[in-house]
């Protein structure tokens, strides 16, 4: 506290001076809270003043509750006394533009029944950490950590950390994807990577198409960015290549959002020629598109399948967008962009406007467990564990359920619809009786979808994936007895 | 490779189909490069054909470079004579908008002289990692990690990770700020802070006060947000009140950005009085104040400084944005913001927008980090260690540069000012030296400080320090005789 610049006046008593100004330095934000004060001997001498009118001072600020003593060790600021409950009131709440007000609006952590103790929840589709390999984990953590030193906990570059690029490009190499015109970029998760695309290729207004339903999420990081969203419908082998034809037909269309490898929320996988096909009709109306690789590596029944990214050989039509969020580590927040050399020569920018770099700390250390040849034996673990959850599953969903569709084919969750049934309605039922289930209006562009839901597999064991389903199941039941009087 | 769907024409020889049929799948981007072809006895027998067509078939297609064998290893895949080098062109340099082009052209990784080896920089004013204390943070993964387990590989939430979170909000109460109505989000550092702010609460052609000079990084965010920024000239004891409130009074501000406890680039630090009067006049005008807290843990002469923040006891008029990066770790991105509990309700689901949120291994470690008291002791040791390179680099200016001012109060870095000389010229010069530096006009919103110059010193040795200050110092010399004739 700075006495120093006090002067005293000739009207006022010594001691209420003194007071007024430490309350002065109060409310000005001068000192902190719990700050000591100078002894009354020191202050006096310090502001040359007898010890006495300190004393008082101290004291009448003590009654007024705007200090206090702890014997042996000094007088103390308490600050509370001078909350300004008048204080500057911003109306934040009035202050939000679209984007704000839309992502709250949307934000389903925020309006959706969220998870609980003693819940049967089959909303999540995160990977079971269990699973996680953690002794590795900290092997891989380590060995980095020796090999870059400080180094790697200082500034780096925004593309990523070079032998983690080096490895994706491999990696998607493997799948087919001609690397050579391309370039990578590493980002914070999936998320991260279709935020700067947005960001830098969109504007507000801009038409883009997806299969509907799909990923909320991206439903979600389409509607903040203003994006005029443009679903076609899915049909059993996955996006209506009619349909989706006769929009792009229409024109005006900036970007196609494909999730074409796992589809979720269905987990339909376009195979064989159709693949092609669709992949065909975007190049025709050069719209060029996002292809969200969503959980490729869950695939159950396909040893392999090309991304979309690998039949534009030569090209630059496609952007691949990868990430191992849903296998491997979430909660590091690591995921990557795959595209045109020219592409990633400005997201390189963006992200250097967005948070500089995704964390080098947490790039190193992916990379030293991919490339130690954890993540091959990681993938075959979770597949074998999350293949018998899976068909556990649908065991009990055909015992339990009995739905009229069935859709996907592996993967981390199922989706079901059973016509005549609100999802919304059927949910009410199953949250009284401790299960939830993500309903299927939220994956759809419009609205639709309300008899279908997602049930995700992935942090439930089968005992409580057979009670969970055999609750749904009751509770269809009653629901289809009674209907909506009943809730 | 997909064998089973095919079906033999009776046109055309056998070998041939086959033939076509792989050169087909290569095309289609079916296959992956080097993938293995069956065996030929295998694939007749497959097909039904004889051994002898698919030996025909492979041996042409080894003719024509489409496959190649490798001994007594097989015949495999090589996609090279199929790349298309008439593939889809998508010309992305005329797709980037507004924001990606502004990205591009303000990124001075881009476009300024960049660090090499053999050259004394004083650009960065990144941490020294060799002041890192490596083994306090390995220790602090191990901690964490043996506390959390798998947990915090996993999904967690936006907000942040709860200790770390309330560790901060306990620290920024330190400060003296009123934490009771506030609350706070842990963000990819500083840069994301800002972005994610201005990303909910303000539009393009918004208008935002800053000191200018300020943060050039700043300047580019609010310039990619497409924002009509307000400079306010900055006197030898921070921003020019008279000038700020004379803009004030205009209206239609949306927001002031401040550098008030160590300004980037003068190192001003706005004192005593004087910062309450700044932060009334925005409280007058009811223009919020976004607060960057950058560096105050740096300040050699003050013992403490309260925030703006501090200042807006019971108040919500003040954000305040947090980050350790030019102290510690700035690989880990870690920063907050403290603010009224309505914007971080928003900020939240902002951040789920951006990337769901911030990495909870690197905050779990920040956070064991801290508490441990390693910090403090970090502190200590970085101010001792920065504050002798500043006293020796503030020696060496006034000797072998003298320049018209210098400003600041010690940090990372000295901004100094040199009458009839534009830096930009005298860098040129430097660097045909072998010393570069930050020419001061990127820090400003009106293309003014061409005569100013910022020295980051925080990763040079004295050594370096002396001998660049020296060439600067030569240059300068040689650039008064000779003028910009000499370039």
């Amino acid at each position: 506290m700075i006495f120093s610049s006090f002067v005293f006046n000739k009207e006022e008593p010594i001691y209420l001076q003194i007071e007024n100004y430490i309350k002065d330095m109060i409310k000005d934000g001068m000192v902190v809270n719990n700050g000591k004060l100078p002894a009354t001997r020191e202050l006096g001498k310090l502001l040359n003043v007898s010890r006495n009118s300190v004393i008082t001072a101290y004291e009448n600020l003590k009654c007024e509750g705007v200090v206090y003593t702890i014997k042996g060790k000094g007088t103390f600021i308490s600050i509370k006394k001078f909350i300004n409950e008048d204080g500057w009131k911003v109306k934040w709440e009035e202050r939000t533009n679209s984007y704000g007000k839309l992502a709250e609006k949307l934000d389903i952590v925020k309006h959706e029944i969220s998870w609980e103790k003693n819940l049967i929840s089959f909303k999540s589709i995160s990977p079971d950490g269990n699973l996680f390999d953690m002794d590795e984990f900290k092997k891989a953590f380590l060995n980095r950590i020796s090999i870059e030193g400080h180094k790697i906990l200082n500034y780096g570059y925004a593309k990523g950390y070079k032998p983690l690029m080096e490895y994706l490009l491999e990696y998607m190499n493997g799948k087919g994807i001609q690397t050579n015109n391309k370039d990578i970029i590493i980002t914070n998760g999936f998320t991260e990577g279709l935020e700067m695309l947005l960001t830098a290729y969109t504007n507000p207004g801009d038409k883009i198409i997806c299969e509907n339903p799909t990923h909320n999420t991206s439903i979600k990081i389409m509607k903040v960015h203003g994006l005029d969203i443009v679903g076609v419908n899915m049909k059993q082998d996955g996006i209506d290549v009619e349909e989706l034809e006769d929009k792009l037909k229409l024109g005006g269309i900036k970007f196609g959002y494909l999730i074409p490898s796992y589809h979720n929320p269905t987990g339909i996988v376009i195979t064989g020629e159709k693949r092609y096909q669709v992949y065909n009709i975007f190049k025709k109306y050069n719209v060029p598109i996002i292809e969200d690789g969503f959980n490729e590596e869950l695939l159950y029944n396909s040893t392999h399948i090309s991304p979309l990214a690998a039949l534009d050989k030569g090209g630059s039509g496609v952007v691949y967008i990868g990430s191992f969020s849903k296998i491997l580590f979430p909660g590091i927040r690591v995921g990557w962009i795959v595209g045109d050399k020219k592409i990633i020569e400005t997201l390189e920018s963006v992200k250097r406007c967005k948070n500089i770099h995704t964390s080098f700390l947490d790039q190193g250390i992916l990379y030293e467990y991919l490339k130690s040849g954890a993540f091959e034996k990681h993938v075959k673990k979770v597949r074998k564990s999350y293949k018998e959850r899976y068909e556990f599953a649908l065991e009990c969903i055909n015992k339990y359920i009995k739905p009229t569709f069935i859709y996907g084919e592996g993967g981390l969750h199922i989706y079901i619809g059973i016509d005549g049934v609100n999802s919304r309605e059927l949910l009410q039922k199953c949250y009284k009786r401790n299960v939830i289930f993500t309903p299927g209006d939220i994956f759809t562009v419009d609205n639709t979808g309300k008899n279908t839901l997602r049930l995700g597999l992935s942090r439930l064991t089968l005992e409580e994936i057979e009670e969970g389903i055999k609750i749904i199941g009751e509770c269809l039941e009653e629901y289809r007895n009674i209907g909506r009087i009943g809730l």
